[in-house]
């Protein structure tokens, strides 16, 4: 078995840490009892260790390939996700209205984390799915609804989303595609997309894109950007409606996963909510594709470390001390390598479903402060999240010596795959950019209540022999607040320089907070990783927060030419 | 031009920096004027930028491959052998005796980054061949000298080591090769050697390998190794000599350097040094290697960073502010990532040139504090030039975003290539122990000399305006004392939970004192570059520090099966 779903870990999390019950004790979810999580939790498991493991290395040996317009997939790719479909994991949080199970997104970041762990390359198709159907049900009308979203959550149709242009990427206003009103209600849209994840495929009847485009007359930037609905095939007749895929690109890794560039050629489409309103719309989409781009961080995180655990119990090199194992897990620094994996998954883990748990009861209460809160962790969790992923699937390749830098032993996979996830749904500058912009124009008000909370777990009378712990965590905590009122005291044009340190900083000391709550209620191994740690993980809190407050001085007072080394030798002029 | 020599960063550091001038007063390294410094590092440039930099992605298109029995090397690669030997780059360093030139290992060192940082997997093969006419130097003996060496130097052979069998990996001394006397002075080896770099090519008359073997009698471990020379083919006949090549390793990158799994029955050999003095000789020449591969780092961390210079100079994506750049070096965050790559290729390659002036002046005067200080700073420069070519690969992907996954554009191919390079010639927890262990062994002597160079620094007498550098550099440099002082009184035994980060710390701090000389010779963008890394990457020497005295009880008081997985469900017990 290459994967083990982290089930345990999922249990004291929900249970312990992220105040699942709260979530449970929802009118909305009150179907989220005990047993129905357990059974959810443990099919998911099942279908990730059985159906989807076995596809990790499919997926790279044989990659999607472009032949005569159309995609062909991967061999095996097809019948998994039949049995994701028939699973009905892809409508897991859909509302019933849509045929979906309405069930918390926690349980469907649990599930998400699970199959993106076994083969990321394949998870990306159901996770875009899935996006695709939270958008419509926010935004589409209802006829629209009513003639997609069943298709959706049933997996006969496959969802994308296609923003990227040549020109616009972060910068998405930039784009030029254009949609031109038919009079029937429909559009004609016209342009290139580029990097579009599974922009065909070879096992669904049909393919929603979504697609963003602007009307003829609509303003430049990002308000004249509408959301468009476009069809591979005319739903009705099953013709072709204009849309190619021209192209494959060949990547680092995600082998698995075709990455088209699409040709739209007066193809036909529906509106997604009002003229205008496209960025608007694919941001609600947005925010929680990035939660879900973290958790496939944290997938792969987890797959990785578990691949250089079974080598380092199984590697014998050199002697080991006495009462020590004689496989390499008997050398300190090979346990602080794999210990200090566990740690930072179990942190980041515990991050994304704190996100989710706001989300969740942000939508089934409507509760403002739960909402802000959602915003807040969301950039958070996705940049903290596949960071962890990108530096333990590294970690994990030191465990494994020369070994992982053979393809055959997957080791180097990790790092390929997981590699785009620091990058795409938003680059992680970008994640630090809104963390210190859109997401503090409430002038702080998310980041001091999210402050509090953290503050006041460390105030909390000790149990559990946790004083250690709590006295580490509780400096983080004051200082991540000294730096977190100073940021907000920062002109909003100035804060970019400190951004990715500040996220950073959150990230630690949230962690932190993850794992105090773990082991005040479980104690044991928990309480041993808890020390790990705040020993080994957190004191980077202060390193980054010290960078949080530099501003950007230093950044300006170096020429552009001496920066990027264009126009005369780098640093010359100081020669 | 894909690739341009930092020679103005060469220049600063060779002046001003590690001193280079102390070599070059030496007798022996007289003819290392400026002049000829001048001329050997713009040849290697140009060398470096014009023949070797067009082969990086060739290398990586056209992998080196195996029919029948022998290694096809990729086009282009026989030339460029060609031109580096002709040009006497081989023998550089080497004696005039040998057929070299007798330079400075300082001038090998930088000529070694230029050409790692035009093509890495080209590059490993001339690396390995210098590495071999070293310890050829220390160890032959007078005929076998005169056999090999010239050819070595002349490029006519290339030289390899073989060290690695399945079950010997980072424990060298479990391997189990076996070299029988015949009685005429050579040996016969059997047995077989895995992940042999350059274990053949197509382009020199010969190969000439260096072989780790146990003679009958030996005894087990460390101390039963002796040392061989085995050439391909007879050097006399010219006939096979009972090597083969079996296979090549299909590896995350450098595809271009043939990694072979070798075959040895009944091989001719010669020894070199003593029976049983196999590991001495062959860490002679590693501890220069290990500098080597720190360089490797350090040249892929040029190349990438200028790709990504060269992309975001040319990009625009996004608003900027008032006066600042259109493309996106006018964002902060973009800027902060490419100031911190060249603030950290700066330190790493001071680091090392520093490194290899200890080396330098301890050959020319026998004199014991420098080779103490070379053998301190050796496994500080591979490890953190290795991080540093990891760490600087991922954030020029960063800067690049989509287009960095993709691999035409050859971002990826940076961080695929130089993935390698913590791995290899002892991994970076290899290089910690050694740190931590063996140079530690003089009772914290190299340490405490190094300590006070680094404190004399900060008490200079303040230019150039650099006292806020030298107030951060001095209370790192204090935090540094004191973390080494609780080093040494750590039981030896009881040292690798903190010895990763250790090193770490001490790499940051020596980046410092780098950065603040260079800041006060030169002052300008020096001194701006110096702000960036006091800021933004020295405070990591604080919390490296914190986790290297945080000992390695919290490591052992995880189960191994919790840290492994292995036998249970991870952390399983604590639910």
């Amino acid at each position: 078995m290459t994967y083990r779903a982290p089930l345990a870990d999922f249990h004291c999390l929900l249970t312990h840490v992220v105040d699942f019950a709260a979530v449970a004790a929802t009118e909305r979810f009150a179907e989220a009892t005990p047993d129905t999580v357990g059974d959810i939790l443990g099919g998911a498991a099942r279908l990730s260790e059985e159906v989807l493991a076995p596809l990790q290395r499919v997926g790279d040996l044989h990659p999607a390939r472009l032949e005569g317009g159309r995609v062909h997939t991967p061999p095996g790719f097809d019948a998994a996700w039949r049995a994701v479909a028939d699973g009905g994991w892809l409508g897991l949080s859909a509302r019933p209205e849509s045929g979906g199970m309405g069930l918390p997104v926690t349980l469907a970041v649990c599930v998400q984390e699970m199959m993106a762990g076994a083969c990321l390359s394949f998870q990306l198709g159901p996770l875009l799915t899935q996006g695709q159907i939270e958008a419509l049900e926010h935004h589409a009308d209802p006829a629209l609804r009513a003639l997609v979203l069943p298709r959706l959550v049933s997996g006969d149709w496959l969802g994308t989303m296609n923003l990227t242009e040549p020109q616009a990427g972060s910068d998405v206003g930039a784009l030029r595609t254009r949609a031109e009103a038919v009079g029937d209600g429909t559009y004609r849209l016209t342009g290139q997309k580029i990097w579009i994840s599974w922009g065909d495929n070879d096992f669904t009847a049909n393919v929603s894109h979504l697609v963003l485009a602007r009307l003829p007359d609509a303003p430049p930037g990002p308000r004249g950007i509408s959301l468009f609905l476009v069809p591979r095939d005319h739903p009705d007749t099953g013709a072709p409606n204009g849309v190619q895929v021209v192209g494959l690109e060949e990547k680092m890794g995600l082998h698995g996963s075709p990455t088209a560039t699409m040709a739209y050629d007066g193809a036909v489409g529906w509106m997604v909510g009002a003229p205008g309103g496209g960025l608007r719309a694919m941001f609600t989409m947005m925010n929680n594709a990035r939660l879900g781009v973290g958790v496939q961080g944290i997938g792969q995180a987890e797959a990785a470390l578990q691949l250089a655990g079974r080598h380092a119990a199984d590697r014998v090199q050199g002697a080991t001390g006495p009462g020590r194992s004689a496989s390499i897990l008997g050398h300190a620094d090979v346990r602080r390598m794999l210990a200090v994996m566990r740690a930072e998954v179990f942190a980041a883990r515990g991050i994304a479903l704190a996100t989710a748990v706001a989300i969740d009861r942000a939508t089934a209460t409507g509760c403002a402060a739960q909402t802000a809160r959602a915003g807040w962790l969301t950039p958070i969790a996705k940049a903290f999240g596949t960071d962890t992923g990108v530096d333990v699937a590294g970690i994990a390749m030191q465990v494994q010596g020369g070994a992982a830098y053979v393809e055959a032993t997957g080791a180097a996979q990790y790092l390929r795959d997981v590699r785009v996830t620091t990058i795409y749904e938003g680059t992680n500058g970008i994640q630090a950019m809104d963390l210190v912009g859109r997401k503090l124009a409430d002038g702080g008000a998310a980041a001091r209540a999210m402050l509090e909370a953290l503050r006041s777990e460390t105030l909390r009378s000790e149990t559990g022999g946790t004083d250690a712990l709590s006295t580490a965590q509780a400096a983080a905590v004051e200082r991540l607040a000294h730096a977190t009122e100073a940021m907000i005291a920062t002109d909003a044009d100035a804060r970019g320089g400190g951004a990715a340190a500040f996220l950073r900083g959150w990230a630690r000391v949230l962690g932190g907070h993850v794992h105090l709550r773990a082991a005040r209620a479980e104690g044991g191994a928990r309480a041993a990783l808890a020390r790990v740690y705040m020993q080994r993980c957190l004191p980077e809190a202060f390193s980054a927060l010290a960078e949080a407050e530099a501003g950007e001085d230093d950044l300006f007072a170096l020429d552009d030419a001496a920066l990027s080394g264009v126009a005369g030798a780098p640093l010359a002029g100081a020669a």
